[in-house]
């Protein structure tokens, strides 16, 4: 871990970009380019992504998670559609409503284990589908890693898809912490997407330490048919495109990407273990990725959340969140603070 | 103008970011801080935008002009809208029915006289609103400076602003490049916003030398009530803001966003000049700010577009447009080729 | 009860016309009218309904339920707006989606308590509202009689319009069983409508034995300012209104409306009557109005349903609705059979 | 031309149910039947329509013609659609915009020949539809008979549909006015629809002697997929469908509808006829159907449109619609009034 300033658990959002990355937007803040992804860093990029993820995937850039979500979904959603979610999703909690207003889908938000949604309940839905007077569940969006932090492993995904795809949904995959998850489970990125046989994602940018932007993969391309139109309708075409494809491109290089997720990782089971020795502290879920939930006592809980910036969640746990720059000597700091 | 490398009039969108604007960015890239514009370069960028367009303003900010145009018009657009706008208009021709999908309203496309809406336009819509049958137009929009390279007078605003406010219309204003138009009329930018009695504007950044963000700048408060969450829902709320609002500090101080808007329309009139010289050359319009249409004969037509990526438009003229950063020398350049 | 023909407890819609509404369409069937409401027979029908809840109100008319609710909620929904109901509402359970697609909103469904939202619901989500990250609660949806039979009584409505208010939020009442409410409260309608300071209703006809035809009623006129063209624009604005009215103008008549929920309710209380004496049959909830649940052992279950068109509910409860026209023979022939 | 009472020339819609009609709604208001359509007069009217137009469609009911253009094209659109129609198209005109919101379409209307639209405007906007920032033309959306009173010949249509279908966009017709098209060409009805080409239709009731009711026919089944929930969704679900079931049932009974249609045809001829005896009366365009536009003297157009409820168009001229009813005394005794 690296040295940084300051200190916010607040979200992996309150970090600022890594220097690598902010430096290639420098590189290539340089002469007339084309527009809106036409340029020679944008197809770099792309081939970036293929080099990383397969040869048969089509990728879109875009400007945040929310954008890249509601875009991918917007691809997913077909007549009178149900998106199958837990009742944590991002895009249940954190996107105001975008999903409905934008798509025109409902969400069928599920109870989550762990943060995960089950294949079991995939195939409740998809078997009481039948009914006209309710909406068709015919998406299904999970968060790869989850908004509880845990980690959906490469058979979990598997059985997800195939569940999804037995009923003829969509999967989409909140990846916006994708890279904590490749991170954790020490897989092969293509092994952890695409071999899995979701049909979408969105690979975050913007939480791993770029300053905006987010790629949208498809893996099942007939989804990406005349997508072009949806990613200028929703919002997420940049026309200076070579400033978010810079990044991407710098991020994938020698696996800073992953250099930087691992990171988070680490500092997380660092600020668990800590945590854990001050008595009367309990992780509410084990640590799998950069998330944490804790339960503390009122006073050191009120304590935690002045001095991070963090969250209380409903269930009055306290959400921590670190971030690729989160260093040692800042939980440690923390840690005698407190 | 100073000098920059290679040459494009695609769009003022092809050029690279000011080297000041991109180290501002660098310069806010250290240490934690509050996510979604609660952050003090988002506060002080706001400040920035009230001091240059008066106290009374709520400024929010935006990843791209359509992305800021659509939020903008959102918060403008009622029961059954129309959005009265000329021919020509970005929204009209270059954002996908965004505008319909993501407002539910309709456009309401009328005529354009150099570009501009004229109020005897508005007037007749308002006129004949009782009909239950129509939407009902009450939002206008236009662009300042116009997608055809005119500018409004403050008076012509005025004049628009009035009219519609007659009718108990909203007027929101496209101001992807507001700079070049205040460049042009040499006015104070207060006057040709707030001023003239328009409701709120996009004040763009990307096209005058940005490397992306724009500006959604409420005049008339009570439209931006709540305006928060469609700021959100509307997928423009960055998580990491200090990158956009840092650009919008620099350009703000000391008038840099003026002496790139100036630049950029002293080359196209510069451009304007030499192209006259050829024979059979002539200007669609009078070049008022950074956007030419020149009818040239077909063989030239051909080399200006091959030479500086440049449009042809439906009618058949060649549309180019300066950018920042265009210089003496590469038009000088350019001429000889030709 | 009066006698008619067959047998069906698989909804109130399943039922005919009464032979009066039939002979009050017969009976305007004659000549030209003005089209989309303009006719007389719409305007005695309008007051009509002044008579019957007040003069401050604005009626509109329209085809079905769903498009009742769905054109009421959209003249209620703001910015990014969340639409409280229980998790048994009509608008959650069996209209496909539309709130969502169709108004740009959110519903947010709340665990029901015997059908019913208590005003500690709305409370909760009115105390949270300031999270610019999830749809602002601003639309409270209620079913007066309940998805589940039961009966709001005007103290109950009154909390829960005192409490939406006091959070600035709309309340809409489904009122597609209102008449049944009314009938089993003995109150007058207006008392159990805008005297409860409800913002608007639907007062439903479908089923209380009209053809089709269901009247939307502001009593908070300010919603109702250019309804006119959401009326239209959500698809409940028929040509030939006549036949809406002339229903309405009927069941108004001498207290037709109160004696066909009247007769349903009875026959409601009647089965339970009967099918309490068979052993092992149990009410799930008490009988208010027309609609029942009941369990019983899976033979007599199945047998229930084969011979009445019933639906078994999601927690196996067999739900039986009664008529404006279900007789007592009719219950006494089915006892028999079973 | 049978006698009826009164006279209105403001719409086809200002007239009431025939005799008939309203006798086949009151012969089916006995007894419980199925809902939503699943009831034995349902089935009876659906078969009525494959003996008319062919065994291969798919028929669902409407309540009103915006109703079933609505869901008809919310079937057709795909991503970021375009759906191209005449500057006249009632979707365009009256329809308050509902298309836009409700199927999230842009329209794109193109000037009217006689009211028609023509191939060759079809072919201009397939050829120009690789540009992104666009929306995409995957629509066409006719009227028969146009709003303008003409009729297009099965020629016409199969180049329309030709057209269309060469570049991959569906096509929709607006059939409020079908059966004077029918009546018009003296054709048989499947050669006019289906045998086009054309993918789907609205088959209109309410205009041509219904109390309300229309019907959305799908010559091209894959688009009717799915498609109960979008009926659904689009509030044109019918829970007593049997209401409108029974009326087309009647209409297409030993050619009711052909009947009252050419009824209407036959008035407007001799309409015509009688004004065109007027000194200073001119036909703005041929009478083909039941509608006329004419040019008179302004003191006579006052008359006119006082004594007829008539509507004067835009530019002009008295806009006078007959209808079923309409008779040849009744205009005998106008014309001595006038």
């Amino acid at each position: 871990m690296s040295e940084f300033y300051d200190l916010s658990f607040y979200s992996d959002n309150s970090s600022p970009a890594h220097p690598r990355i902010m430096a290639a937007m420098q590189a290539v803040n340089e002469g007339f380019m084309g527009s809106y992804g036409s340029d020679t860093v944008s197809s770099q990029a792309r081939e970036a992504f293929k080099e990383l993820l397969g040869e048969g995937i089509e990728v879109f850039f875009a400007f945040n998670g929310t954008g890249a979500n509601i875009a991918a979904l917007g691809a997913c959603v077909k007549r009178a559609s149900g998106i199958v979610c837990t009742d944590v999703a991002h895009i249940n909690c954190a996107e105001v409503g975008a999903p409905e207003k934008l798509t025109g889908a409902r969400l069928l938000p599920q109870a989550n284990s762990n943060g995960k949604l089950l294949p079991e309940q995939i195939d409740k839905l998809g078997a009481k589908r039948g009914n006209t007077h309710r909406v068709y569940p015919d998406v299904v969006s999970i968060s790869q890693t989850t908004e509880m932090g845990s980690v959906y492993t490469v058979e979990e995904l598997r059985a997800i898809s195939s569940a999804a795809h037995r009923h003829g949904m969509a999967v989409h995959m909140d990846g916006a912490r994708f890279a904590n998850a490749v991170a954790a489970l020490k897989c092969h990125p293509a092994e952890l997407s695409g071999g899995t046989g979701i049909d979408v994602m969105c690979f975050g940018g913007t939480k791993n330490g770029f300053a905006f932007g987010e790629a949208i993969v498809f893996f099942n391309r007939g989804l990406a048919e005349n997508f072009s139109w949806l990613h200028k309708q929703y919002l997420q075409l940049a026309s200076k495109n070579r400033y978010i494809a810079a990044q991407f491109l710098e991020a994938l290089k020698g696996g800073l990407w992953l250099e930087m997720a691992g990171n988070a990782n680490i500092a997380a089971a660092y600020l668990a273990k800590c945590l854990m020795r001050i008595g009367g502290v309990k992780l509410v879920l084990p640590v799998e990725s950069n998330i944490l939930f804790v339960k503390a006592p009122p006073e050191l809980a009120r304590k935690l959340i002045a001095m991070t910036n963090a969250n209380e969640d409903e269930g009055g746990a306290v959400r921590l969140v670190t971030s690729f720059c989160t260093t040692k000597k800042q939980i440690d700091n923390l840690m005698k603070k407190l």
